[in-house]
């Protein structure tokens, strides 16, 4: 009745780059997991924070006034509203914090937008 | 501006067992931090899912039904009213993520319970 999940093995599911699978929830935030390579897209979430977690790698966030280069381990909010573009220049594992209202790049529609139901597949 | 933290370093400030602390907020949830040893207290939060994501260490959870072996890098929500008693046989260190209207041994009061101030202090 109470399954728990071990969040390294989740991303054995995982095999597309830029694709977050929803692997839990609590209350109305979704989590996600995703693996990320490359430079994704310039976007914002108007009305929702999004809190990314390096699980593995390193991730450079880049914002419009500034970059912060995000270790394992380490934990970093984006406040909504705020334009910002993950570039991994190696794989990177993210585990995502969101609500279920985030649309995954924002007003902005790229051949990477992947919908909710995508995400739930 | 856009200050990330390390997870794991962020146990350096905590000093004492089941005393969770502040570290973060994605949207209306916050993200808090405990190191856990011993048994805690049988209770329930009435309105709030609440998240245990296991750091290091352990964490055996008690529910009415039954029990959870919760292992290093396990992910599991208590959900709402669902009455459960945290046991650490060893140190353990806890990653929480709940609203900030959580209250910390839900409608039981003990000497173990701490207020939101106390969890900021």
């Amino acid at each position: 009745m109470h399954q728990p999940f071990n969040l390294l093995a989740a991303f054995d599911r995982v095999t597309d780059y830029w694709s977050p699978r929803v692997i839990g929830q609590v209350n109305d935030q979704l989590l996600k997991i995703a693996k990320l390579k490359g430079e994704f897209v310039w976007h914002a979430h108007e009305n929702e924070d999004e809190l990314f977690h390096i699980v593995r790698g390193s991730l450079l966030m880049q914002f419009e006034d500034g970059e912060v280069l995000l270790e394992e381990g380490d934990v970093l909010t984006v406040p909504k509203g705020t334009m910002h573009n993950p570039v991994a220049e190696e794989e990177c594992w993210v585990l995502l914090i969101e609500p279920a209202a985030t649309k995954h790049t924002g007003d902005v529609v790229t051949e990477r937008t992947r919908s909710l139901e995508d995400q739930l597949g």
